[in-house]
């Protein structure tokens, strides 16, 4: 067999880029824009390291996309199996990382670090009374690896933990209140925080809309799934009247947030850039998957996190 | 026996007042400034619930202090010995707020939520690389309720945990490694981040310093125990050579920090108020503690959280 062709995306996660430009027995193209990987893989790529996607990447020699993010939304999943591409995700790769991060914008908001960091650029000591989490109810929307790290975390801290799924059925993870996603008004209704750790629906509408927000009341909201499950009209309405209590955004509706968003100036919103999964340990970890992957693909070998096999797509 | 004739200082965390001023069976004086609990004091009052100390609180009708918070340092106890003055703190009041806000303010450092909310002011989309808790090596400082309550969560969360305590024997609470104080330097070598969380020295001298925070090299430090603790005139140092990583701060030398102090202005450094107790729940909490004690004054029942009794002076 040939040596595999990888062509890097020129956006990817700390250390994946270093960990592949070392190895032996590929051959590594790092084109350095979108164009260019469209014409490696026109080249004759075969591999595709990226977690972005457009349609021109689908070219005759492309078999394999070992992707670096958790979600799947972006590509065509059909077109990929009538041509026999495999598609394989970062998904575990983020998961601790994602679920510190959620308590990271959580805890920023209960515990007003947003504001007390506004505060220092005005050199402005200003006692705030915060909250605590230990007694009050979470619901966790979106209980794959991502929300289970999220849901373990909130019960060792002394919370109150449900979660909704699209199919509950069969769920085996730390929540004991699991619910559908048919519930989801009754659940935010129930909790005081709502924390998203879910992928996009399929067909891109949000979860979270007014209803929703009514239902959680004078509570707060965290997202680390994705924008889109977050109708951001209603989130700035609910703010807006006061009556949520606070946001902890790591992806918005738009990326990057437009600056003439209303949610970049409110002190009860948190909003870090889509990068809830980005550390340094990244690339390591996810070098263990590419490398076995790798070997599956040159002809040893299961696939992990393989979509279709092991990751279903009506996750 | 005559009603328990009651002073407050004006200055009291969440709801404590609410709590007392809605009581039968004691008189509630409120005084609105320190002039006026010293008279009231001196008029006859019996109890002060306070935090703060002056000299001219001692007067010969004061009988018991109901302090509001975890520390001592303030109050001249040997005076209140030779009269026979009782002091309860609020020890156990704040445990799991502060160990929260501990977190928030760790967190904020490693998934760089300070920045990024300072980078809202600007409406700045900018990702930023985090760092994982999991894993790391985290040193508590003083290992009391606060410091047992930091460690059970950072345990949980999948850290190595050591902790350094004045007097390591006879400790038995979650941490393993527990040293003396004495072995401080090493602890800070092992170490990845450093949370103290013990009250002030009896001399108020630091116990991390330009030594200790060499130790540390590239970690964070974290202080929700005094701002004696450290010479902050070493951290500021250790900042701007850019070898210490960061520093979450909720007490600091000077309270409030000065305007000009650079900390302020460091994006590597998050401060909070000294609020890391204060929540909505305190006055609930702490007023459960004074119905114990208040029984105990007016002649049944123990103490609680009684100086020289059930809290050792040298903790």
């Amino acid at each position: 067999m040939t040596q595999p062709n990888v062509v890097l995306h020129p956006d990817l996660p700390p250390g994946v880029r270093e960990f592949l430009t070392d190895k032996p027995d590929i051959t590594v193209q790092s084109p350095t824009d979108g164009a260019g990987v469209a014409e490696s893989l026109a080249a004759g790529g075969s591999v595709l390291v990226t977690h972005t996607w457009r349609d021109e990447f689908l070219t005759p020699s492309l078999r394999w996309i070992a992707g670096t993010g958790a979600g799947f939304e972006q590509y065509p999943l059909d077109r990929f199996e009538a041509q026999g591409v495999v598609l394989t995700t970062a998904a575990g790769v983020h998961t601790n990382c994602v679920a510190e991060h959620a308590f990271a914008l959580l805890l920023a908001l209960t515990r007003r670090i947003g504001e007390a960091a506004r505060n220092m650029e005005h050199a402005r000591w200003q006692p705030l009374i915060g909250e605590e989490l230990g007694g009050k109810k979470l619901a966790v929307i979106g209980l794959g690896r991502i929300g289970d790290a999220i849901a373990e975390r909130a019960l060792s801290w002394g919370m109150d933990v449900a979660g909704c799924k699209r199919n509950p059925t069969h769920y085996a993870g730390p929540v004991k209140d699991v619910r559908g996603t048919d519930q989801l008004i009754d659940v935010c209704g129930w909790a005081d925080i709502v924390v998203l750790a879910s992928p996009a629906r399929p067909d891109g509408r949000p979860l979270i809309s007014g209803p929703e927000l009514e239902a959680l009341g004078p509570g707060w909201i965290v997202n680390v799934g994705r924008g889109s499950l977050i109708d951001e009209t209603a989130l700035i309405g609910a703010l807006s009247t006061g009556r949520l209590r606070g946001a902890g955004l790591d992806v918005t509706g738009t990326e990057p947030l437009p600056a003439d968003s209303p949610l970049w100036n409110d002190p009860k919103v948190v909003i870090s850039a889509h990068n809830a999964g980005a550390s340094p340990g990244f690339g390591r970890r996810w070098g263990v998957l590419f490398d076995r992957n790798l070997a599956a693909f040159t002809g040893g070998g299961d696939w992990i996190n393989r979509l279709g096999h092991d990751i279903a797509r009506g996750h």
